[in-house]
């Protein structure tokens, strides 16, 4: 019987990515094993899947007292398969805290405090002279830089970095061209009207005697919001709020563009930028914590 | 201050000596770190250290919040030092069962299916190209002839084996031979009384109508015990039970030598030997499992 190699629930690329490069490291080790996971893939994961030809791991939902199980980016019983206790644990990866698992046997269990999952495989592939074949690199790789925000999160180690260029070496890519492809990619707003992406996350408040809406996205596909501007305006104009603000929200350059049913002049004191319709304003990432304590003494002004 | 790398509670010989290595390992990597204990060494323990004339690992009994400590040999909290909930978990280097802990925050854990902690400290020590001096060489040894008694038990994998080969050259010392060695010097019955040595553990039985008694002594220290046959029999037969036997169990050969107040034939008839005074039974090692239900019905015969 294969061992089921398990990624956590609502998975991530690196819980995906790092099902399948320890499925193959498995393999090309003479076990036979079978990449596993518990929910439907995100749209980053299709993209670095299909980029890479590889096919998905299998949807298992649970598992019983004969199965061997491997958990890759976890280490939580609440995280896992179902059924998870009464079958057998031979093997952990990971790089989260320890999470209050018990086993009835000894296991192999590998945790490391560096930025992502796949940069242990990537050790592991080395440590047992595996060839890493193009594809997997690329799996790898993404997953690396989908955690670590391209090297920018404060996860982020010397061995992610050291093993994302060699990765990126291999797959034949550019680390930021790629991470940010991929990025665009897994935000993208295709297939989503003007309507839609306002509403997508939006919540109204009262500040003074005013009606305010505040909607927020995060994505990297910015251009395709900014070529839709006008549209977007239309749109939020034709609401019935007196004030209509929409964060496009950049998580790798860390702020926000403003498109706005406002006076300019309101923007500009909140946020202290130039204001007009799509300014971009740095360091502006957090409706609750930015975006509604900075406009509230503005609005209540006007 | 100090990373504090302890040993589990009632500490064994690989508790003691992966403390010690793994300091050392650290020291060599410039983390300041000191080796800690979690209760007073045993004789094996004090063997070993002075063997290779190794200062034992200070005994620090709890830890508080500000404390940063690594774990070996052990991954739980009952085990662990007193206050370890509070304190921070860098590291876990273990060989045994997932044991429910938690952390806070990542750490580096290492956990492999091997028979010995020390195996494992081998194998980072050569990843980290830290050389292994004679005194370590010995004490890494040491913990893994403990662990798996001179490869023997079933739970040594070839690891234990390839590392232990390569730590005796280094300590200069034959496997077998230090082996032993260490294992008498450990069960060692000097400052005993032939008295002591036949009640150190021992259970009243009622056979039938008589009165019987069995004391086992598990050691080594073998010779020592047959060069005073005489006298162990002479007060085994000054005591008034109808029938006395003392086994002095050996965990290598896996055995048994029978000193007795006892006609020969009961013996020879319950262990399937030609009794004499010293006779070796092999595979008898169990006064429940085997001594209790052979002696019986050979008894009640008499």
């Amino acid at each position: 019987m294969s061992l089921l190699v398990f990624g956590h629930k609502n998975p991530d690329t690196d819980s995906i990515c790092s099902s399948l490069v320890m499925t193959n490291l498995k393999k090309e080790l003479g076990i036979d094993a079978k990449a596993c996971c518990l929910g439907e893939l995100r749209k980053e994961a299709l993209f670095v899947l299909d980029r890479f030809g590889v096919e998905a791991p299998e949807l298992i939902s649970s598992v019983g007292s004969d199965d061997k199980c491997c958990l890759v980016d976890h280490n939580e019983f609440g995280q896992s398969v179902d059924g998870l206790e009464d079958a057998t644990i031979v093997e952990i990866v990971d790089h989260h805290k320890l999470g209050g698992m018990t086993t009835s046997a000894p296991l192999d269990m590998t945790l490391k405090t560096v930025g992502c999952t796949n940069t242990i495989l990537f050790g592991m592939y080395k440590q047992n002279n595996v060839e890493i074949t193009k594809a997997m690199a690329g799996l790898m790789l993404s997953a690396i830089l989908s955690d670590t925000l391209i090297f920018r999160s404060p996860t982020t180690t010397q061995a992610d970095i050291d093993a994302g260029k060699a990765l990126a070496e291999i797959a034949g890519v550019d680390c930021e061209e790629y991470g940010m492809e991929m990025f665009k990619a897994g935000t993208s707003l295709d297939g989503y009207t003007v309507e839609e992406i306002v509403n997508m996350d939006f919540k109204p408040f009262e500040m003074g005697s005013k009606k305010i809406g505040i909607g927020q996205v995060m994505t990297l596909d910015i251009d395709s919001v900014m070529e839709k501007k006008d549209d977007f305006l239309n749109y939020i104009n034709s609401t019935d709020y007196d004030m209509l603000l929409l964060a496009v929200t950049d998580i790798i350059k860390e702020g926000s563009y403003l498109i706005y049913k406002s006076p300019d002049e309101v923007i500009s004191n909140a946020f202290n930028v130039e204001a007009s319709q799509g300014v971009f304003v740095e360091g502006l990432v957090s409706r609750k914590k930015q975006l509604v304590p900075n406009l509230t003494p503005e609005v209540e002004k006007c």
